[in-house]
Parts: structure tokens; sequence; C-alpha cells
């Protein structure tokens, strides 16, 4: 029923060149934290289904990065009771919008990487993302369901995380994959306690990005980088501070260090 | 494609009346030992998806107890490339059919049940279904989609089981059940180490099934119990061997005493 989300379609709020959305841990749930990302999902079915497997776990916030077809009757109708989900997802052109102003986040793959940060299975991400929920907002992001996230997709994010499965017919649905990870994040959020916490604000999406970029200008500036043979150096940067969980007092620092260098070598 | 299927569509080869089919455990995996029931199946397209769940979980054993419709073009299209798992698809006239041979049975149910053995979690649940999968063969069981399970279903089964889900919305859809169930199956399975042993032999779904009706002709024939005002009188009793996750040797004992009583009361 794409006239049910009216002629407005809602459209991702952030870019890299807005400000960091501030997070108030009063006025919401850790639920309300948690993002799920669909990286240019192909079937509308899938994504209400989607919706559906989210509502069932409690989780409301789904971003879509462009969908081939949404609104669509068909994630409509696979979303059952969950069209509410559907009706308040944002809709970006890019996984960097949705990932704006999150702290964290999780790239689901089905296969080994080069150069990613060391793999996790989706049960021990969960439980750092449920300490990371209390921080901030979070992602779970999802690529497209015949070729996954793309290598720039998967190094905008901080953990690749699997799902254990069988290794001759590992090929979970996109929806059931979607099921899963909520289910599991909605357990590491319900254990006993709360979970152990993170003593220094880790740095958001924006910026860890506005660190990298910071970075590339000033070795292009200095020379070390040449940007028509830029090697592997910018993705090794972003590998190394998602590995770290990069902290906000560590990007100011490390800003204020080269912008310093940049003054020296004018 | 039913086609696929050739004009034998296997039918469930197991009845109250057969002998319990052996088990050996040298020949195979204990992942052969778990069987998914799906009981009145209302749409083959769940069909398929479960089947395509249980495969990337390892698992291939489906039983199928009254499916409006199976096999079906639906079913076999959503099963993607679990097109084996629905070949090989048992299909039977009623549950106690198709939990012949078990040592253990898990329901899943979505509500609290009168009269029900305590509920347990899935996670918790599925270290105790690993453990029986080491002593023989376990079932999975779920429901119609829209009703569920019966509760004379339910009173069939050892476990009730429940995922944890958003009490605004726990509408999970089937096979994203069963795909959770089979995931954290899977998980318990793959645990280091073996599963606590269980020292005893349990007793079978068979064995259990004519220890109650023993129960109910002793009964029934001590006066004790009027078939046509039967009270709750066997469903309490197979409550109580079900917590009590009773034993070879103990249905074998209580056989022999109602034996003896019921020559006693001639």
């Amino acid at each position: 029923m794409p006239g049910g989300l009216g002629p407005a379609l809602p459209r991702c709020e952030f870019s890299l060149c807005f400000p960091e959305r501030p997070v108030s841990m009063s006025d919401s749930s850790i639920f309300d934290h948690v993002r799920v990302v669909l990286a240019r999902p192909s079937h509308p079915g899938n994504i209400g289904s989607a919706a559906r497997a989210m509502k069932t776990m409690g989780f409301h916030r789904l971003y879509l990065v462009e969908p081939r077809r949404f609104p669509d009757s068909e994630a409509t109708a696979l979303a059952s009771g969950a069209g509410d989900v559907l009706d308040a997802a944002t809709v970006c052109s890019s996984l960097e919008d949705a990932l704006a102003g999150c702290v964290f986040s999780a790239a689901l793959t089905s296969r080994r990487r080069e150069l990613a940060v060391p793999m996790r299975w989706v049960r021990s991400a969960s439980a750092e993302l449920a300490a990371y929920a209390g921080a901030g907002e979070v992602a779970l992001v999802f690529g497209n369901e015949t070729f996954g996230l793309s290598n720039d997709e998967l190094a905008l994010c901080h953990m690749p995380v699997m799902i254990p499965a069988n290794p001759a017919y590992a090929s979970l649905n996109l929806a059931a994959a979607v099921q899963l990870v909520c289910y599991e994040l909605r357990v590491a959020m319900s254990e006993p306690g709360l979970p152990p916490a993170i003593e220094f604000p880790p740095a958001s999406h924006h910026e860890v990005e506005g660190l990298v970029q910071h970075f590339e200008q000033a070795l292009v500036g200095s020379g070390f980088l040449d940007p028509n043979k830029p090697r592997r150096l910018i993705p090794r940067l972003r590998r190394l501070f998602a590995r770290a969980r990069i902290e906000k007092e560590e990007v100011s620092f490390l800003r204020g260090a080269l912008a310093s260098l940049e003054r020296k070598s004018d």
C-alpha cells in the first residue's frame, strides 16, 4: 500500500556534513538505539519479512539503502503486523548515510574477506553490540540477497559478523538472517545485570570518517599518498580504527596532531 | 515440481503398533537424529522456507503432519537449494506417527498452557535436546501458522519451549521459528566437549504411550476411571512422565507392576 506512506517518502536525514544526532539515554530504551540496515535489497518481500522479524524481537528502526522497490505491496503483505516498521523506514542513498550518527556497526557476512578485522560469531558480537547500544546508536548491516556487502561497504563497519551455518549450505534467507541476529541481540540485551560499561565514549562513524578523510588529505598534501595510485592505505587506516574501537578523545587528539603536521609542512 | 517427487509420495512408516526403530550411533551423526515436525502447516511456502532454514543449520529430516498442500511448487520455489530436504520429507497422518521412535520431543509454543510441564526458553532447551540427540532420536515440533499446537498435541511432547520475543508482537513466521530453533540446536550441538551424558536410556515415545495406555486400561478395568467421564487423569499421567523424563527401565517396571495389579483384581 504505497498510498499509506503518502507522497513524502521518508528520506535519510543524515549526511556526513550534518552534525551528529544527539543521543539521549533518558528518553528512549536501549532497543531504540538499534538500526537494522538493509543495503540494496532486491526483493520487497524480504524487506517486509525483515520488518516482521525485527518487530518480533522488539526492534523498529529500519534503514534501507537503495532498495530496488520500496514501498511495495509485497513488502507490506509480508510485514504482517509490522506495517508500522515499514511506514517509519528511512530510505538512504548510501550506506554512509545510513550509518551516520552510529558509534558501532556490525556487518553480516557469509565469507572470509581480505583486510577485514577479525570475524566474530553472532553470539559474542551481540554481547558487544548490547554494550555499545548503552553508549549510543548501533547498526546491524545486511547486504544484498545475492551479492552480500561489497568490500567498500564492509570497510565502513566496525565488526564483520558471521552466523554459524552448515558449510555445505549456508544460504540463509535475508529475513531469516535478520531474525537470528535480532534474536541474539534481544537475548544479549536481556541478560541479567548491565553489560560491562564502556569507560570512554566511543567515536561516532561520522567522527571516524572525518579522521580518515583528514589523514587522506594530509598524506596527499605531504606527498606520501599519490591520489592516482592510492594503494590500500585508506582502507588499512579504517581497519585499524575499527579494530581499536577508537574513542572520541583519540579522534580529537589525532586530528589535532594531523593539523599540526599539516601546518609544519606548509 | 510435484513431478520431481514421483507418484510414490513418501509416507510415514511408523505407527504405534510398530517396533521402535533401532538407533545406531555409529553410522550417523548427531544431526541425523533430529526431526523437524510441522503439524498441519497451511502454507506450502512456509514448508519450503522451513526446509531451507533446516538445511542451513545442518538438519535434513522433515516430517509433515497433514500438510494442507504438499508437494507444491511454492514449497519447492522457497526451499531454494534445499529441495532434497523436501524430496525426502515424511508425510504423516498424525503427530503420534511423526513422533514414533523418538526419545525426546520439544514443542514450540507462544503462550502459556494449563497442565503443561514447565516452559523452557529455546536456549536452555537446546542444551537438553543436544544431550538427548546423543542418546536417540529427538523431535522439534511446530504447530499450525494460525492455531499453533492443540493441547492434545502438546501433551504428546516432553517439553514446551518458547522463543523470547517482543510481548507486544510475538508473531514469528513459522519458517523464522524453525530457523531460530535449528540455529540454537546447532550451536548447542557444536559446544566444545560432549554434552553431559544421560546415565540411563530414556524411554521412547512409543514406550511411554504404551505405559499410558496400559494405565488407562488398568484403571478402567479397576473401575477407578470411568471411560465416559475420564476427567484429566490420562493427560496428568503423560505430564508426570514427561516431566520425569521417564527411563526405559522405569517403564518396564511400571508395566510389570500394572500387569500384576490387573491379575490381582481379576
